[in-house]
């Protein structure tokens, strides 16, 4: 048993270096182009890029609320971190996929793309509830005087994440503009007030 | 409500890559090239590296003094950084771009790319201001025992970043030298004492 | 003598960037290619790509623990750790290599790949060993109170590591293919309860 | 005046992205190549990825030891930083532009990387200076209670660096070899116990 911070450490290195590999997945156009048109051709890069990013950091921010409960590590919950941050790290390559399958005329290409690329935010939200659950199962890490039913009420909320992504991952088969507008979309949800996955107690 | 540090970890780390992933833009030259006329030929990138990495690390250490003022977190407050830290870590696409326009002979992309460098600074200095008001709003998020009055006056700087970028911004479309000369200069300007933003509280 | 904190940082941003990193080695496939089935040829990437960063995580929470244990630092024992992070922040080289190679038909490039592969954790693995006697020998930077014939026969764990990884290397002049399955199984021995190097002291 | 835990994360950060960002400037080669000989071939890429692995991790110790010693910042001293902090992160580019020329056959390509690679170093060591100058005049940032006279004499071998790498930068035009070497050299050199520049308060 040790204190979280070390730990925390760590996975706000992944996180903050995976958000900004992004930016390596945006083509730099040749001097010999007609700029303009080549930057606006590139219209799905820097989508991909905002939502990727957005996306990204929002689950940073809830990563960081969730730990904001939490008191203790141990060698189990640190491996399920690093299951977490694994696909935390891979996101820059679904996003680069999807932003040049989107720039082309595959429609194949796009719907494989889409899928991987919500595929990942779907492994993502699992295993975020993985976490949350391995440290809240019998208060197993809780900081001590939290309010457990209070708790429970809150992490219904994140239950909600892997049943949407899974739906938009599915959708991805189907048209994967509609399914990459709800990715965009559900970054913006968890951002609402009151949609916040549990509340930090109240000092 | 949260305390600050871990926010202030994250930002320090997409900082820190941002900043570090701009010599990335560099081109290395090949072996056959003749490398003396290869690098000076390379000039663009080499200023772009110097004036990305000067104007980001004098973002840092604005960044890092503001939070010095700042003693509490909510989620609004954090989501408002991560749309910063999405400007600052995309930094490293427009220096690349930039650099690569100026090192050739096309002057619309020269326009175009100082346009987008410029703005993405514009972009910062919005989002810098943002962070501010919504921390010292009321003194939300502030220490306690600041001096109120005195921030104000020290924030009036701060105001002066959006519409100098816009200038600059708008300039590119004319002259982007004069353009990128200001950016330098701007960089220079922030590092005078007294042209700091806020005044850490003295203890 | 200083405390461990920076060093424990430093450490912490080697081995999360590594990490990372891993992701920049995936190759993003072209609009024209069948996407399918350009997925399914890169399956050596993706395997090189969880396999990677599963057994870098693991050594993690392993360097971690190690670090509960030690209360003090000096300028050897920082030398042995960037010493052992030299080899951490190489992982995504012969990481590459090898995911490059088995994608291929060269039977040779696959032997020689592999090599390379399990020789970079054989070198980590020898140098987690030299940081740990160097801490513990004499108990030099152990944190006082700690039951040092319960810490030996934790460490007797530790020593497994470069036999292990050494038998694997040799197997891979023999089959490259049970040698990455053997870097991958090891990954999961490490992760099994009981195999844990040492046992972090109960407060 | 604030506490220097944040410069360091920062400096810690930028120090741990430029080492492990080195790794990516080592080609990976095809499956079509002899890899033998290709690896082989890359001999001066690997030397190149040691040495300044190594350079560049000694000076993030002697860093961390400087500010060992360090009790506050202000604005200045984080601007002398950012300087100090442009030349570290600018370590990958030159080292890769090293090990291109070296592995060809362009003689004067050799010299002129050679000169851009050590002339690197100069001004990181130059840097360096400033940073403890600044610190330390009039104890200007240092902790109370250090044995100013014991600090005099242990800086002396900091003033070192500079006058050395310089002659190292010059020696590049001579023949670039017998640089490269004094380079590797004086990185063992600062291991060396004695060779410290500072010794850390003993508590």
């Amino acid at each position: 048993m040790t204190d979280t911070s070390r730990l925390e450490t760590f996975c706000d290195g992944v996180f903050a270096i995976a958000i900004t590999l992004l930016v390596l997945g945006i083509r730099v156009p040749g001097v010999k182009e007609d700029l303009g048109a080549a930057l606006l051709n590139e219209w799905p890069t820097f989508l991909a890029y905002l939502i990727s990013f957005v996306t990204v950091g929002i689950m940073w921010v809830n990563h960081h609320r969730l730990f904001a409960l939490i008191e203790r590590s141990n060698p189990t919950f640190a491996y399920i971190n690093v299951g977490f941050l694994l696909f935390v790290a891979f996101v820059p390559y679904p996003t680069e996929l999807m932003a040049t399958q989107f720039a082309g005329l595959n429609d194949d290409g796009k719907r494989l793309a889409m899928l991987l690329y919500s595929g990942t935010f779907l492994a993502i939200a699992i295993m975020f509830n993985a976490i949350w659950l391995y440290a809240s199962s019998g208060a197993r890490l809780l900081k001590p005087g939290l309010d457990l039913e209070a708790l429970k009420v809150g992490a219904r909320r994140f239950a909600f994440g892997p049943p949407a992504y899974l739906i938009i991952t599915l959708l991805a088969i189907v048209n994967p503009y509609v399914s990459l507008t709800l990715v965009g979309l559900l970054a913006v949800y968890w951002m609402l007030p009151g949609s916040a996955p549990v509340e930090a107690p109240r000092q």
